[in-house]
C-alpha cells in the first residue's frame, strides 16, 4: 500500500492476522492518512482500530500500556523494525510493519558520485526506511571501486548496518576498516548522533531531500550546548528527574543512581514522570533550577525551558566517564 | 501544611499511611511547590516519591496506569474529594488530600451583601476547595433573613451542596426551591457549567479573585460556540472521535454509540485515542474536517483545531436529546 511517501507493505503483514481490536501506532507523517490505512489493517485484521495520538520514537516505544487501557489484543506498530530490545507486550500481540520511503533510486546513485575520490573504504549505515535502497548503493559503489563494508548488527538494532538513535554500534565496530562513512538517513538527527560515535567523517545521503552533506557544523553546535548545560546543571541547587514512563524507554534504575550522584553533589532531587515530553507541562516545576530527562536520550530542548537546562541523563553519564578517563 | 495559596492537610491524612512507593499527583497551581510537598509525602508516608507532571483534572482522573508503570503501590491524589465515581486502584491504594484555597473569610462575608435584596431563598453551591467557608457563609446569610437551600449530594460528588465539572445535579434537586443561586468558586469554568444546567440566576463568589459576579454573557458566547461547531459538524464528511484513556474518563461504550450515530449520517469516522488533550498531537489527523472529544466533557478549544470544529461529545447528546423532545 502506498501511502503518501510511504510504502507500507499492510496486506503481507497483516493477511494472516486475526484481531478483535487494534491500536495502530503511527509516525506523525502518516497521521494525516489515518482513515485510510485504519480502514486497510481494518480489512485484513477484522478488528476495530483505534489510532494512537501519541508519538511513536523508535521500535521500543510500543503503546503497550495504552492497549491495555482500551482492551486491544493487538499492537500495529508501523515505520520501525521489531528490536531485540523492544518491550513484550505480554497479553497484547505487537507487529511491526517497517515502511519505506519512496525516493527516486536513479537521483540516488547520482548523488554518490559527490562522495569524494579519496574515500577508498566507504562503511555503509541506514535508517531503517531506507534499506530497500541498499542492496542497489552497495553495488554501484562496489563497481566505481569502492570498497564497501557493512557493520554487524547493534544489539538494539534489527539488521547489520542498520542505526537508530540509540544505537549506532553498527558503525564503532568497523570505525578501523573504513575512510569514511555513508549514512542513508534524512535530516540531521541521526547523523549527529552517528559522528557523535566515531570519528571518521559521516556523510549523509538523504534520498529524500536529494542531498549530500556532511554535519560537522552541526555536532559542534550540539557539542557547545551540551557544555553549557551541564555547566549550569553544576550550579543548579535543585534538580528535577523528569523520568519518562513509555514502556521499553522506562528506565528507573537509572534515574535512581543519577538521584544518588545529584544528591552527593550536594542538590535536591525530585523525581517527575511523564508520558510524552511536554515542556509546558514539565515546565510547570518551576522551583527547580534544571532538568535531567530520563527517557529516550537524545530528547533535545536547546535553549531549555525558560532558561533552565534540560539534560538528556546520557550526556551526564558521558561526562563522568570522560572525567573518570582523565 | 500551607503551600501558596492551599492548605492542605498532609499530616493528619498521611500519619497512618505507610508506601514503598508513592506517586504524587498535584494540580497545576501546586507543581512550583513540588520538593516541599513530595518531601512531607515521603517522611509521612516512608516511600520514596514521584511527582506526575500530568494535569489532574477531578476526582476520576487518578493516574493508575501511570503508578503501575513505576510500580507505585500508593497514589496520593491532591486538590479533590473522593468520588463515589472514582475509579479503583485494585492492588494500589488512592488516597486523596482535599486542600482548601486560602482567604479573607471577612471579605468574603462582606460581599455577601452584594447579593440582590430580592434573592430571598438561595441555593448554596460550591467546590470542594472552598466548602472550608460553607458554615460561615449559610450562617452569615441566615442571620441577615435569607433562606439558604443546600442541595442533596450529585451522585458524582463527595458532599452536598458540592459542584463537579461534570456534576450539578445538587443544583437542578433545589432550583424550584429557590430565587437563585450562589456559588462559591474561582473563575467561570464551574459558573458556566452551573448556569447551563439551571434557568434561575447563578451567582458567583469568588474568595479568592474578592468579587461576586454572574456569567450570562459567557453562557451566551459559549451557547454560541455550540450552535457554531454543531453546525460545522453536520457539513464535516470526516470525523476523528478522540478518545481521552485517562482512568474514569474513558468512555468506550459512548465512542462507539455516538461512531454509528455518525456513520448513519453518512459520516466517515475514525477512532483516535489520546491521554491528554495536546491541539498539536490530535491536530496532526490532518485529513478529518472534524473532531468530537469523548473523554471529560467540556475540554473545550474555543476555535477549534485550524478551523476545524472540536466537539465535546455530551453537546452532541445534548443536541439529540434536544431533537428528540421537539
Amino acid at each position: 500500500m502506498r501511502v503518501s511517501i510511504y510504502n507500507i507493505p499492510i496486506e503481507e503483514v497483516l493477511s494472516q492476522v486475526r484481531a478483535r481490536r487494534v491500536l495502530l501506532q503511527l509516525p506523525d507523517g502518516l497521521k494525516p492518512y489515518a482513515i485510510k490505512i485504519a480502514k486497510a489493517v481494518q480489512h485484513y485484521t477484522g478488528g476495530e482500530v483505534f489510532v494512537s495520538s501519541g508519538g511513536c520514537y523508535g521500535p521500543c516505544d510500543v503503546a503497550v500500556w495504552e492497549a491495555r487501557r482500551i482492551s486491544a489484543d493487538v499492537i500495529v506498530h508501523i515505520g520501525h523494525a521489531p528490536s531485540p530490545h523492544a518491550p513484550s507486550g505480554n497479553d497484547i500481540k505487537i507487529i511491526y510493519i517497517e515502511g519505506q520511503i519512496i525516493a527516486d533510486k536513479s537521483h540516488v546513485l547520482e548523488m554518490l558520485r559527490r562522495l569524494p575520490k579519496d574515500v577508498k573504504r566507504v562503511g555503509l549505515a541506514y535508517v531503517v526506511q531506507y534499506r530497500w535502497l541498499v542492496g542497489d548503493v552497495v553495488q554501484h559503489m562496489r563497481c566505481k571501486g569502492r570498497e564497501v563494508v557493512i557493520g554487524p548488527r547493534g544489539s538494539r538494532c534489527a539488521y547489520p548496518g542498520q542505526v537508530l538513535g540509540c544505537d549506532y554500534t553498527t558503525a564503532t565496530h568497523i570505525e578501523n576498516e573504513v575512510d569514511a562513512f555513508l549514512l542513508l538517513a534524512s535530516g540531521t538527527f541521526h547523523a549527529i548522533g552517528m559522528q557523535l560515535c566515531v570519528k571518521k567523517p559521516v556523510f549523509v545521503l538523504d534520498p529524500l531531500g536529494n542531498d549530500l552533506f556532511t554535519v560537522e557544523k552541526d555536532v559542534e553546535s550540539y557539542l557547545r550546548r551540551r557544555t553549557a548545560r551541564l555547566a549550569k546543571l553544576k550550579d543548579a541547587k535543585r534538580v528535577a528527574l523528569a523520568i519518562g514512563t513509555k514502556t521499553g524507554q522506562l528506565f528507573l534504575h537509572e534515574a535512581q543512581l543519577l538521584a544518588q550522584y545529584l544528591k552527593e553533589e550536594g542538590k535536591e532531587v525530585v523525581f517527575v514522570t511523564f508520558d510524552e515530553f511536554y515542556v509546558e507541562r514539565i515546565g510547570n516545576f518551576t522551583e527547580v533550577d534544571a532538568y535531567v530527562v530520563v527517557a529516550c536520550p537524545r530528547i533535545e530542548v536547546p535553549g531549555g525551558i525558560w532558561g533552565r537546562p534540560v539534560i538528556p541523563y546520557d550526556e551526564i553519564l558521558t561526562a563522568l566517564q570522560f572525567e573518570e578517563q582523565n
